[in-house]
């Protein structure tokens, strides 16, 4: 059985002032800091051994990424960050608490985009300097692929990518894979192996800091559990294949 | 101008016990982590911004680097992690004092491993459970590869290799690169930078967690400093072409 495990980062500067943070880089916090190493313990507990790790581009999944890996101690597995696991972009959103994002364009909108499967926010005009072509992170890609803001079926779009390309043929040869990331590229990766509609997907959150354990038979979820149990949540459904 | 900077690793359990480590992984000490910390202050301070990092497959290299890649905040940039850049192989000697191996072995002997260029320690039994073979860290490599001991002679081999594969071509790119490695295999980049003899290399003593800034033109030296200048020792000397 592989073993795939989906691990959000804890608190980060941002999150607890409440700001759409999106491909800002903003740090943990010490509380998330704590949380990572909590999730460090929790999957060595399960006697994790991942072959393969990979994170987002953001330094707050990646720190949660090394703080787990020192946690199972296998700091020496290969690790990728890429961009295809970034959060999802929030556009001209981004840096606004939620609060000021309903002042400043009402609640009915601020519905739209948090629920949409489809709908982004405003874009980051492509001068704009906060836009990610701009970004020494990005620096490596065709600038002509970033974007300026994403909807859910955006973010997913890219997630799919990057599971096709890196992770499916590692699950399919056997090898457990640690992936560190954020609440919405998880939801993608989630919304994939569960099968879930666009309405399911959109209601299924994933909490932090409490790692997802997915046990698979090739690329179907044959068990899945939250290894923080105290704290988790109804986990996605494992639906019977048509 | 290209730079490359080779950092050694800060102290470790078994520097501190005076033990022969090599591929023994064991982890900085809290005085490690704290100069791995003044480490990447120095570079954030010189302006370093690399875009490649590499280190050994040893914890000790690991995390002296991700505290390095904390210190310039570029955590994000690809890191590879391989078995040619470990310490060498010390073979039967590894566990041992220096006190030991001395009533052991006897002076003589213990001198000729330590200063000769050629001459390895005697080797680890290929069944013996210490071999590197039956290490998970090794697990995707030939095993056939994996040494039991190794002179300085042959850790200089494999450190070359990679250094044509994987750390030319990004020189020759124009590519600035961060090496988290040890005492000899920072030495055989230097041997091989700096077209030292076999009589020049096992003389040169790179200090702990002092990184080493090489500025190139190509792969060609043109200046050389250690950061920590308070802590420098005589850097290795540019030699003019023949």
């Amino acid at each position: 059985m592989t073993r795939l495990v989906l691990t959000r980062h804890g608190q980060s500067q941002w999150n607890l002032e409440n700001r759409f943070t999106g491909w800002v880089d903003v740090d943990l916090t010490d509380r998330g800091i704590a949380q990572a190493r909590r999730g460090g313990e929790l999957l060595k507990e399960a006697g994790f051994k991942p072959g393969f790790a990979c994170a987002s581009r953001l330094k707050r999944a990646i720190r949660t990424l090394w703080i787990a890996l020192e946690g199972v101690d296998r700091v020496w597995i290969p690790v990728e960050k890429t961009w295809l696991l970034n959060e999802r972009h929030y556009g001209a959103l981004t840096g606004l608490s939620k609060a000021e994002t309903v002042a400043k364009h009402g609640q009915k909108l601020v519905n739209i985009w948090r629920r949409s499967y489809n709908t982004p926010p405003p874009a980051l005009a492509p001068d704009d300097e906060r836009h990610p072509r701009f970004d020494d992170r990005y620096a490596d890609l065709d600038p002509t692929q970033l974007p300026g803001a994403e909807s859910l079926a955006l973010t997913l779009n890219r997630v799919k990518r990057y599971f096709n390309a890196a992770l499916a043929p590692r699950l399919h040869a056997g090898e457990n894979i640690l992936v560190s990331a954020h609440g919405n590229s998880l939801r993608a990766l989630v919304k994939m192996l569960f099968n879930l509609s666009e309405q399911e997907i959109v209601r299924i959150e994933i909490p932090t800091a409490n790692p997802l354990m997915i046990e698979l038979d090739g690329l179907k979820p044959v068990s899945v559990r939250y290894l923080d149990g105290a704290r988790a949540r109804p986990v996605p459904p494992i639906k019977q294949a048509a």
